[in-house]
């Protein structure tokens, strides 16, 4: 799909260009202003289908506003810089509206947004983005979780070493960092699914009371507020409000708050991967594919980009949160200026975390693992990532603080002098003393040293179905 | 309680003197380095009790060191200053507490933090001091509850000006906006609660392995890794963790976001008592205490100081937890600095949202409304208040768009002329052709706009236990 | 300008319908992606005419590539799509603009980008398009600051309330409230023009070394670098950097810091005009423009919609800012995600201080002021207002804590009795022993009490040119 | 130093212990409750004096505050929960301030705070804070300059790695990334300068009028409160403010953006320091000091602390400044809320960025440089680091995109292959058709493609005044 574009519309495109992460992903389209604007549209026939369900707009106006509200017939641009004039796009909307159902029928025209207020419509039609936008989410989660524990299955033993404050640590495997990357995807899945089961419908009226809906409506009687919220959220798929939330902003905060947790978790995920990609480390690669990560300068880079691109989003998305908690402060029973602070940075925390979660799949599904280059970089240190083992094992023999103390010095004394700490180790008489030359070298194994770390990726990830039986770790 | 300090104490004093909203409060004090130190001491004396009921530490040993290690045998400044040395206060710690063990029995003092490692102990005080300032919030958050039930419930019907974007909208009731406070309230209630009960230990060893747990462990046995991190969970009265969490921050970012939604949800309640405050409004005042409230310069001031502290949190409280969220990107096996940026600002969040609860409460249970005041505001238009009912009514005998634009004149004609809208629209033949005065008078009647308003407050608070009949709203 | 999209084109479009204070302004469309990418074809063609000019670049090369080289003839979306597979849009235009001369003079197009590295075409384009917005804001702010002139010197004694923390403090005056935003707008001015003064080309190469250019240069010499430099600067009009800045992000986070400034010094104003548009307060009401203001429930509505969109970017600002801060934290000679997470930030800095820029402008030339409401207003209290003046002139007759014990009582009884000030105190015989009931009249007016409001004006605003002599205050 | 705390007192003490970067820095000192109070002291102590010299109070009384106002006679802890009853401490602190006098003059008592009010003192105390603090940053910075400078000269020519997104690059100079690291300490510096040498006095009184202290001056004039304002300036030895900014805070978003400029460049140098310090990597490691970087499980490890903790900082700093941004909006004459916010945050800013300069001045004078080992690296890739260059010299001959094509497949076979690129080169026709063994060795050599980093380096730093002729790079 390539299309040239007039300078007038060009200055209104935002492809992504400067938000690769998300250039062309579904979900870029489902937060769209277009996608916003079918959601108002569907926000307005969805209350006049409720309405007309409980009496208070005839069946026949209800059907022709279904049948003449078309986003498409509706001037998406114009309605952008009407939305100056009231500070909301939903105003010059219902006009507009409301001039495209005349044309058709201007007896149901009189029906459009009966009672209704221009954050109903724009509340509800955010949800409905939301819901969507959730969707998709999911989704890339689902193929990443899967990704990850395949990759947590087959690396579950698959020694490497772990690293602290940029240095070798203590031995661990892959398959234990894969399943914490899993176990992150998993909270965030999680979280999505709940954010989603309770997206709710907006319909308070102009100040949050339903009056203009009672006003409207024949013979309201004492119920009439419950059963047209309730009609409300079954003919949008959304939940019902305990209480119109014009200024009880949780649902905002809430898919703020759960962009913020799902973008950092992915961003973890890449950094790792970074960090692990580094010329001097190898252990793991992007998927390779033709073209993908090329540098315009230099012909021999395979760049990490899609690490790249989650981290540019993870870099955003806390602060974008940041920016719909403080919009809590809604004073009186519509702020002017909280409310309306909310929609761009809403839409950016969904389209940069959806975008990282569909990020992330590709990432997940074609990452490489280098076993022999970790294995090969566990030997860097010599021995020292297992000092800690030393040291327990010397313990008993020498005390605790001198077995410390031993270690800490033959660690330096190798580092200095450049060589294994095996080679100084088996020059030290409290160490001859207790061990054997094959005690030591057995000890000062890496692989030998992994902990629980199997264990807790089956525990995290549960045994492979595929495996009768496993093997000692 | 006065005490004089010395210049080198007072150096490391705060006491809130930049924070008056926590100054003093009993959260403050549950998040105070002393109470990371004491938690600190519990972690590592739960870690030994854990190991004894596995049989790695023997129960003398243990005996011991429960015995011996006390918090108030720790200097607390001077291991905040060795923190500097090794990046975080546990290598210090760990050290100090050591020889305040071995003083009574050198031998238990070989088994204070076996196997372990600083993150297992910091992030295990992080949760305890965590689940601590959590009680003290969900007291207070009890309180302020109940006290909003019952301003709900008493204001169910008390008819008021609804607000949007500053101006007069149309009437609501006190106790429904109380209602929507109590609505926050109750979400940041629950979103406390649910965080407290999932608050994991931290129990992973150097680099996540429980490799050092292991190696001090006579004979592990395949499942020496899960029971011990059950009995540490057991001994701490924490969640196990189903993986070490060094490095998958969920429970930091967690409590950073049920700070930051409880601060809004208060500072959204401190916005809308500000707004009544004003002098022109004049419908709320805060809780008369003698010399609260009082200014440096004027001596007739009683300045709204609860809510004033109470928002002073919320505006603070979103951006820390947006480095809470941003500290989730911790690469390798432990972030060389992720994971020192979390405590001071996690600390932050508690005490300034559990200050602010504290202040809700004060706030809340002591608040006055002034129903006549309100009354009163209600006339300020001169009707314009209800114009949205008037073109409802008016919208039948004259068609949508006619009735909307002969109120938009009306009204911006009575607001020119300083006049009321009545005067205005009696003289509208429009008007005069479909209504009699009388009925004009009663539709102009504000009180007779609520809409939904008191049987939303129901809704929202269920109906007063000591009513037995509701009169009609 | 009307347009109908495309479905696919519609799912591209933001033209500001979730961010009202921005749409359809100039900055709008000066940070669009449309704009960016003509920053990027000048970045380019700069770079080959500043080679060119040093001999490395034929004359006639760089000729045809200028000829050639036209932002219409890419696809801007397409490229969009494309920056998804380097992480960074300019691989893809490169390419794409090397065939676009190709197809005009196939030996011109190996010219294009030579030596360069994609960050160096994306950061000097960067620096125009924000030296472009940079002009715009700064005409806006430039018409904000006589708007105020005119505001402060017409209003410069003209009396109102004081208010602190929600409550009447002292007297003061419109004039120096107009002062004080003239301030702020001037030295959100002075930090626009350094800026704009400062930004620099960006040229280092792939790594920062500048060796791709100068492995280009035939006999590059000891300053080609220098040289080179200076003609890049010269041709795009930018300023020459000392260093390459790839990962040296001062322009950047300074650029955040100023949209920063900016936007929230505009906030306060809006802040205050909402304050003082309240239904209740009244003192100013914002440019009345048919159809502005309109609310869809309420006909009798005139919103003070310009204070909300400015207020609306204000909340947003400041944490896109903090973005741009933390992405100074970049690794090694370009980083991995925090190069790629500036970009939308910044552009969304931009067009939300520029739209707030614009928006001002209108609400300043436009402000309503009604004085008489303001004197009207004085009165509320009863003459509390100026409890401060009596506590001063009793000091020395009864004693500091004595006279502000008398105020404080004084006032509380007037105002719960529902009196005025001056008559519970002319009851008082400490006050009547020393003062007439003329002297406590006059003591009372708040007109008399204003301090040195009018002299600040014209300290900060200067004398009015048009009137020869200042009357007394 | 060592203390043992009361249960009550050690409730207050924050040393450090959760933020470690400035445990027992001279900043932290610097920005303590208790040196507030002592500012506060001063804060009143130069205004009396500034009212004595224009006459507004009796030099014996002036004299007589000055000689009993010692900030050791108030008591900070119930100062600071007396600062709960009016929302900030001033209030509180008057009280005591001027019991404190009256104890030993209480004539001198009546003229404390006169006129004034609690922002007046509690502003130009956080400009004294704030500008103590900055000596302190600036002194340090000062010593990490010269550090850098001597990093700069000495390797202006060390050839070493450059990385782009974790991958090597091209080569560069790690004195060209020293003199990178100056230029931000430059800035950093050049900013905290800039802002110290404006901070203002803060002299309103009540609501920004000056009104309070004119009603106490027995002639005032026209002047004086320029005068006032003056004296006061001259008093504290800050800047006179053109106007009160009570609600015009410049000062304190500058504060915050400087902290938060320094505290970002500060960690950009700390992640390039863990970059450099991996294991992997070792091309530079933290200064040896005996205990630091030491491990609670690990005795090997010589952990970065340094760059830990000044990273630590970075991550945090940028928030706050967000933060102090945001409390710009602040309303009316005072804010109910916005100005109580600053105060933490402001000290926060500052002893997170000073603690960060201080521990910088540890790291950058005593790093280490492995130059061999940053040789070594520049071979890891097999001459892959030069492909650009290659690709330049081959462009001339087989055109831009055969030779960009060739070197792409012959590095992606190299690292396929796991064989230097030089030995698929060498056996590739295109290329030995132009190039003989002997050019392409010399081509492929990383030292003799460093382009301008030496010349950038003398440009950035000066030339080395100690070395009389400089050698070719």
């Amino acid at each position: 799909m390539t299309f040239q574009l007039s300078p007038e519309l060009a200055a209104v495109v935002d492809s992504g260009l400067l938000s690769p992460v998300r250039a062309g992903t579904p979900v870029e389209a489902a937060v769209s202003d277009a996608a916003w604007l079918a959601a108002m549209v569907e926000a307005e026939t969805a209350l006049v289908r409720a309405q007309a369900r409980l009496g208070t707009v005839p069946e026949s106006a209800a059907a022709a506003i279904m049948e003449a509200a078309r986003p498409e017939r509706l001037d998406l641009v114009a309605l952008a810089r009407a939305s100056r004039e009231t500070a909301n796009p939903v105003v010059g909307f219902v006009k507009a509206l409301t001039a495209v159902v005349a044309a058709a029928d201007p007896k149901a025209a009189e029906y459009v947004h009966r009672g209704s207020t221009s954050q109903d419509i724009l509340d509800t039609a955010a949800m409905l983005v939301v819901r969507r936008a959730t969707v998709l989410i999911r989704a890339d989660l689902d193929r990443c979780a899967a990704a990850l524990e395949t990759l947590a299955r087959t690396h579950r033993a698959t020694p490497m070493a772990g690293r602290t404050l940029t240095l070798h640590a203590v031995p661990t495997t892959f398959g234990l960092k894969a399943a914490g990357w899993l176990h992150l995807v998993t909270e965030a899945h999680r979280r999505t699914a709940a954010l989603a089961a309770a997206l709710p419908v907006e319909l308070g009226g102009a100040a949050g009371t339903l009056a203009g809906y009672l006003e409207h409506a024949d013979h309201p009687g004492d119920d009439y507020a419950d059963r047209l919220v309730e009609a409300y959220a079954h003919e949008t798929g959304l939940a019902p409000a305990t209480l119109p939330w014009h200024v009880l902003r949780t649902p905002i905060a809430d898919t703020g708050a759960v962009c913020a947790f799902l973008a950092s978790a992915l961003g973890k995920i890449a950094v790792d991967v970074q960090s692990l990609a580094r010329t001097e480390v190898g252990e793991v690669t992007e998927p390779a594919v033709a073209g993908r990560g090329a540098s315009s300068a230099m012909p021999h880079k395979r760049n990490p980009v899609l690490a790249t691109l989650i981290r540019s989003a993870a870099l955003q998305v806390p602060q974008l949160a940041a920016v719909l908690y403080g919009t809590m402060l809604a004073e009186d029973e519509r702020s002017g200026g909280a409310w309306h602070a909310e929609w761009q940075p809403l839409r950016e925390c969904l389209r940069l975390a959806g975008g990282a979660a569909h990020t992330a799949v590709e990432l997940l599904t074609g990452l490489t693992v280098d076993a022999d280059r970790m294995r090969a970089n566990l030997d860097l240190t010599g021995g020292q990532i297992v000092s800690e083992r030393v040291a327990a094992v010397l313990t008993p023999l020498l005390g605790k603080a001198q077995a410390r103390a031993l270690l800490t010095r033959a660690s330096h004394e190798a580092a200095d002098r450049g060589t294994d700490l095996a080679e100084v180790l088996s020059a030290a008489p409290e160490v001859t003393r207790h061990l054997t030359a094959a005690e030591l070298e057995e000890l000062l194994d890496p692989t030998c040293y992994l902990g629980a770390a199997p264990g807790l990726v089956d525990r995290a990830v549960g045994p492979d179905p595929a495996v009768p039986e496993r093997p000692a770790a």
